[in-house]
């Protein structure tokens, strides 16, 4: 891996195991084993960093979206997604865990967080029509959009929520997946008669992760 | 009005109006026509009145989500917890666009939120099943939970979401009615199929107040 990468990835490692406030670039360096100087080579202060780390985020947010290119729509593809939603919310939880605060510091990143959230929502509403259209979900066109944007919320502020309602909580697999469960929950009563069977069998399988 | 319950209602107009970060003790003293020893006399710092409306704000909370007394619970009563989740964001509207930054100074008020938090998610879930109880509702005890925490979350996160989606949006009472919309829409899916009619009716009601 090349410095660069290591340095995004060793600093979403430590931003994750240890809250993005608490570490500094001189912690990033020394978790590396590399020098501040070789640091300050890549990156001009931890903002810089972070900034990469949230264009990884966001390629990452808008591939796990994307539509299913295939002619059918299955349970598989809709398990797929949820997977993506952990990995999201797991991959990148300091972001989730302390968003306002981040966001509040930098304009700039501002800006690229509403230009994702945008493309996000549109995401969601195209999967969810995709879902429907796949007979997976009976949903009308009307309400798609409380339908996504409730699922959006739900996700987008999984963790804080956690965290608000009893401080200290640790931001561990289990209380992600039961974030995933969450949005199962949101969906259950728009799924086609037909699928159900089958969607038990995966809320049973994400409640054995859920723990 | 008693000089204490004025500062009290004044600050909560102010803190509404212009941000709780941008008021200090000497813009609340201003806006009552009262000396800044005066306000001192009554309460110690900014902090301090704090304490003095999240009580309200919690007294508010238990008194709006007990439970109907009478026999019976009808449209009427869902229509009264309806305005009060509405009341409860517009009276104290700077509480939720800032909740985390206002509870991470002050250890104590933590501690009541956590308190409060704790006893509406009860009243909650005892209002769920009490409009199930009444056959306004389907909903399978095991789903309580569930359906109970995803409004309680909607809620207290409705202005905090709606400000991160597109910062310097204004608190307007038709955003928080579109917030109580969002909450018929996530109970919708539940409803008993004899009251859709009049909930149809409800909803449009709100619709029109959300403008």
């Amino acid at each position: 891996m090349k410095t660069r990468d290591r340095i995004i990835h060793g600093a979403t490692e430590l931003f994750n195991e240890q809250g993005e406030r608490n570490v500094t670039t001189n912690h990033i360096a020394a978790h590396l084993g590399i020098s501040p100087g070789n640091l300050y080579y890549h990156f001009r202060n931890k903002e810089d960093i972070i900034h990469s780390i949230f264009d990884h985020y966001a390629k990452h947010l808008v591939d796990s979206f994307a539509p299913v290119q295939e002619r059918e729509i299955r349970i598989e593809h809709l398990m797929g997604y949820l997977d993506a939603i952990f990995y999201l919310m797991w991959q990148f939880r300091f972001f989730y865990a302390n968003l306002p605060d981040i966001l509040s510091r930098d304009e700039r990143l501002q800006q690229k967080y509403l230009k994702a959230q945008e493309q996000l929502g549109n995401s969601v509403q195209g999967l969810l029509r995709s879902l429907r259209d796949g007979k997976l979900l009976e949903v009308v066109d009307e309400d798609l959009p409380d339908l996504g944007q409730t699922i959006k919320m739900v996700v987008t502020f999984w963790i804080a929520y956690q965290i608000a309602q009893s401080p200290g909580t640790r931001v561990t697999k289990p209380l992600l997946y039961k974030g995933v469960l969450r949005v199962l929950f949101i969906l259950r009563p728009y799924l086609h008669p037909e699928v159900k069977p089958q969607i038990q069998q995966l809320e049973q399988h994400y409640r054995e992760l859920a723990g």
